[in-house]
């Protein structure tokens, strides 16, 4: 608590501006925060400041409607016994949460103590759906394929290189808007699979590699499988300054040298793999990337001498934020651009220095979004996610703490991440007597005859194997299950198919 | 017991030879054995003997190997009080089946009954891997990757217009020598992937369909990418001509005509798949086949008029066995083409056609050695399998009624096809106080790196699904698993990573 104390201190001053220097020199010892980050007013003048006020207002709004929830639920207990509960109790939900509860729960008032914990997980549910829906049908974020903005996105990652861009963040909520938000990428733009300690799966990212080089001799998409371009993969860990041996990567110990060091690993295994596989030259591009979760800054390893991923070698967005800060926009661009390669302006970049001129200019825009909106670093530096999502899909979740994620095709195989979800939700939730909400998903394609039937299926098994796993939390109501499927072939939302809060039906005599 | 004792019965005739119809009108009624097959010592012109003396001769060597455990442990039992109990019961097993006894196990005997189950566990899984490097040591089916059959055979395959020949039976054990003993194709020129009801996962095949492309794209392997050849997916399904109401497909209630739809659709879902996924003219071809695990005969769909697979219209190699048996090799092999193409002979065959006549030829010389070797139709008409193959893997059974095959990743998914091969396990072994032996195997790719090490995890976490969900039987002793691994990318065989009845290691106090 004194370390949550610390994250919410508002006694910052404009400190000196900090060299640029390996950040994992600040990250060892408890921080000055007046080091992490020149607070002041100005913005830095490669902020992108009109997109930060539209993300802000997404991420408000959308949070807002799960944190209303709980007061919402208690202006409904404390009248459960008042005429016309039922009527009132649905016009304080629309009105707070724009959502109907479940008629089925309120009608029960009379006879017994109101379901709150079930009312709780209905709840989030529909937010949920609301948000899932508003996603689809109005591109909040401008990133989805038929954006500009992807478009854009996928003509410059071409130009640097890359026909495909794969990024594994830690399945931790505090890296969930890793890609729309701390690195401003159109989500659309992105294959994303979130894994705790970014640990991805090999076998599975050669696959989709396989699909991609497939896709490119088949259909010439995104671009001929001839032309010299690399599928890049991206681990992004992570860290933190403010309390970097509790609040970094509980995957790995918060130890932050062996989350960078297994990334690496893995990265390295993947690499192998394709070029050991697969003839002709067959290779992938690789970058390690660390995210410090109080600040959005990252920390880029860049090469050694000998070519490879360095460990030890690596810039701090957040040191060049102070460095630049008080500078013109092209000499902060010039700053840059000399850190990273030997050119003075981003124009004579190419490949992957041009690729991380862009992301550390995004980052930037992140640094000064934090900077506004959060103090410079986040109050919750700690869990404090809204939902688990379990399955394969959730395209839509790109706020930070909104979910932990585990990426999974079983229970029996993703127990371990699933595990680490149940257990930061015991201390979120079950410690306050409110439930988990898990919401299950599986996207399918339609193209695919009986795909929508199997993603059903896939669905209740997985409920199956969660309601046999976590037996005692469900019997306790402590832990509820939405159903959820989507096409990704179409730009529709996501279906919600069932809940463990429907209605039971009664049985025939 | 009355089919049983029908499929026993030794009073054949040589019976009339039966005309060229479909084999369905056969298998509707109590079958008149002396129709079914033309019980003489002749062998048909097409056949071939020699091949059929060799794979008896390693049918008869392996079976015996496992079928000679009871009588050893039997001979040992009496023996558990004697004087030099140890060595004599190494010797005899020894001298029986060629296997040491773990001493462990044996040591025990002065202080409470021999473990007998634990026991008979043991030796099926020695036996089993003494058989499995006997396979992949010798190639005794004359199948390897580098044999001149699998040369030839991967040679003629592409003249018939396939790249890849992908196969899935029942994984019922009595269809585990579809591929070596009822087509006779070398092994390694075909994927196989055996399914309860011959049901197989559309998404998975689609990915096979990809990286198969990938690599005629790549790799030119084996052929180019331009070539105009096609993916041919097969499913075999199963009926009884002996006891068609009891030991057809268990998956589809003994009903033959669901199995043939059934496995149908799944060909339409696949092609249909390939064809809405992926452009400039993607698909692949399919085939349906039916096969009588009585007699190993063949009923093959044909082409209907408007070129889909027809139902009705299907052919049977018994019924052109029976009218071609006392021809020349010559006059049968114009009867064949006859039926299945507008030629008259095998040299005019093109496409589908010629790989057919292969097959009705191949399956033409199985007859035969059922007639020669089973008496024209198998003694065990129902299941007879030694043990339960779990997991991804087991290139080399490929014998009839030895395995039980549950093709999985988890048990999770797997379990409707395990809970089956569960309940056959508990009427052939464990209502004989025998346990159930499931050796279970992953392969792995020796080029990735850290996949021999998730191999083992994978074992691991499968061994402990089993051993929660059938937690009753493996508490009595009445289930043991072996886990085993092998590289795929070599030569070599399968590997015991370790097993239920190890040596537990004392706890530290």
């Amino acid at each position: 608590m004194v370390l949550r104390g610390l994250a919410k201190a508002k006694n910052f001053t404009l400190g000196p501006t900090a060299p640029l220097k390996s950040f994992s020199q600040n990250i060892k010892t408890v921080p000055d925060r007046n080091k992490l980050i020149n607070i002041s007013n100005e913005k830095h003048p490669l902020s992108n400041t009109i997109q930060n006020n539209k993300l802000y207002e997404y991420e408000k709004k959308t949070k807002r409607s799960f944190d209303n929830i709980v007061s919402t639920l208690k202006e409904i207990a404390y009248i459960q016994h008042n005429e016309d509960f039922l009527e009132n109790a649905q016009e304080i939900s629309q009105k707070n949460l724009g959502i109907d509860l479940p008629t089925h729960i309120l009608d029960k008032s009379w006879v017994k103590p109101l379901d709150m914990r079930g009312l709780y997980a209905w709840c989030v549910f529909k937010q949920h759906e609301k948000f899932s829906d508003d996603f689809f049908k109005n591109d909040p974020l401008c990133g989805s394929s038929s954006s500009t903005e992807a478009k854009e996105f996928e003509k410059f990652l071409i130009d640097c290189g890359f026909h495909l861009l794969d990024i594994t963040p830690c399945s931790d909520g505090r890296l969930a808007h890793t890609v729309a938000y701390v690195m401003r990428i159109p989500f659309s733009s992105v294959r994303r699979r979130s894994h705790a300690g970014a640990l991805f799966d090999v076998e599975n990212t050669v696959n989709r590699w396989i699909k991609t080089e497939h896709k490119r001799y088949r259909e010439g998409l995104p671009n001929l499988a001839s032309k010299d371009t690399r599928y890049l993969k991206i681990v992004t860990y992570h860290f933190s300054s403010v309390d970097p041996l509790h609040q970094g990567c509980a995957a790995h110990g918060s130890n932050d040298e062996l989350a960078a060091q297994e990334g690496l690993n893995k990265l390295l295994a993947f690499k192998e793999s394709v070029e050991n596989s697969f003839c002709c030259g067959a290779s992938v591009d690789l970058m390690l990337i660390g995210l410090d979760t109080d600040t959005d800054a990252l920390k880029i390893h860049l090469n050694s001498k000998e070519g490879e991923i360095s460990l030890e070698h690596t810039i701090s967005t957040l040191d060049i934020y102070n460095s630049t800060i008080n500078k013109s926009e092209e000499s902060s661009e010039r700053e840059i651009c000399n850190l990273i390669s030997k050119y003075p302006s981003e124009n004579q970049l190419t490949g992957m220095e041009k690729f991380i001129y862009k992301i550390i200019k995004n980052n930037i825009s992140q640094i000064d979004y934090v900077k506004t909106f959060h103090k410079g670093s986040y109050e919750d530096i700690g869990h404090a996610e809204r939902f688990i999502g379990v399955g394969i899909g959730f395209k839509e979740v790109h706020l930070r703490n909104l979910t932990y994620f585990s990426h999974l095709d079983t229970v029996e195989e993703g127990a371990p991440d699933l595990d680490v979800g149940i257990k930061i939700f015991s201390g979120l939730n079950v410690s306050e007597d409110l439930p988990i909400p898990v919401v299950i998903r599986f996207d399918y394609s339609g193209k695919v005859p009986g795909a929508k039937e199997r993603a059903i299926k896939d669905c209740d098994r997985v409920n199956n194997a969660i309601s046999i796993r976590y037996k005692d939390l469900v019997e306790q109501g402590l832990l509820h299950t939405c159903l959820t499927i989507r096409d990704r072939d179409k730009t529709d939302s996501a279906q919600i198919i069932s809940m463990s809060l429907d209605k039971k039906t009664k049985e025939a005599h």
